[in-house]
């Protein structure tokens, strides 16, 4: 089972078009990305950068939007892993409304190089995180 | 010559890594695209939407980041055209530093679909604005 | 007991100078307040506004800042009422991080009106409100 | 004449009430101070902070909104200081829309501390700004 958590789209979520701003389905991807750091991985995100000296910016992004998030909802977002590289790894996103069509309102490939991020320089992924990563792959709905 | 139009990273636009949080491209994207509409094709998008009941949401975002942005720096938000369908559009819009290496930081292909506002379905492009989008097809870089 | 709910500062809520960007304790207050309707007073705020027709915007900021939350931080914020006036309500939040200190980062006393959402217009507070406001007053600490 | 810079509201900052979400207010004052510093004192808040290790955070906010802000709305933000104690200086922040009913949209006098950077504690505000400070006095309207 992939990694997966609700959130409440809030009050100012929302664009003038009465919907959410699409730049917060990326943010709601990052929020689930940081808590499948420390809720699945088990080291918070900001110790993966500040202790361990390792993080994951995004260099490129692919994303489908199918239908809308309104105020109010809460999406579930899931989050694997399609593909880890030398240095790259690919992460997906998807964001459902259970019981409500479609069910699927989102998705996105995104792929992050691992960096050290005292030098800002990339890095192959570290053992102990290629393992992680290889036990999580999903593919996306 | 594109549109282009000169933004300034904000004090709260930094992520904990101390560079530009990369929603945020997506909303200097954003802001791009609306004075795009006000300065370079004469209406306001709000006017567009909420009077001349038509707007462009996103449907598919496709884009590579080459660089970091950081807290102060004030990129040139270039914004065109790539393709016009029957009801769908892609626009282009790319971020430079310039004089700086890389001078470009960011590019994006973000197919959108004219909606009917008032009624969410979507619409073939009005000729009006076939023509304005024709007239101003640019490549990424 | 006033309401209490923890929130998950992140990673895009950070300024340039490695802290939570001060507007961040506005919505994590109105996050809260959000939260506060639909988990403890049983309606969610978006059908208070858009089926009950009735919303309560902020008129009135008084606020401080004990000291600053960080990445990472999951502070609790508190909810509660202050006073009840004829169609104005102030609300009282605080923001802690148990264990920590000083415990207490931040409090705001927010005054809102009472607004006949469709008409844009002040109106007195509903008798039904009214007395479940009256039944969570608390005092700032 | 006090500072003032117009800024254009935007399509991400409305809330579900269709108007901009209050903390945007607290947004937009920042940007106005940060532009301050660069367009009238001639110093980068980034250089303030980071070559010059002086800080202003804000620690107490006393705010009024008289009447919302919309989407496309380009409100003037004007810029003043209020008061400069020993380590602790007041601004004076008005958002206003010339020409329409009310003006003035909202107020707030925000109370910042003169805090050396690096080392996270409050300073005596230095002479070279309190003179500038002191030359850039302003009353709430």
């Amino acid at each position: 089972m992939p990694f997966q958590k609700r959130y409440r789209y809030r009050f100012g979520d929302i664009d003038d078009a009465g919907i959410a701003y699409y730049p917060k389905f990326f943010h709601y991807f990052h929020c689930a990305f940081e808590d499948w750091w420390s809720d699945e991985l088990g080291v918070d995100y900001a110790e993966l950068m500040h202790e361990r000296d390792l993080g994951f910016p995004a260099v490129k992004v692919e994303s489908e939007f199918f239908a809308p998030i309104r105020y109010g909802d809460e999406p579930v977002v899931h989050v694997g892993v399609l593909r880890v590289g030398n240095s790259s790894v690919e992460f997906g996103f998807w964001m459902t409304l259970p019981g409500q069509e479609p069910e699927v309102r989102c998705r996105a490939r995104i792929t992050t190089v691992a960096v050290k991020m005292s030098e800002g320089t990339k890095m192959s992924v570290p053992e102990e995180w290629r393992e992680a990563f290889g036990a999580r792959v999903v593919e996306l709905p």
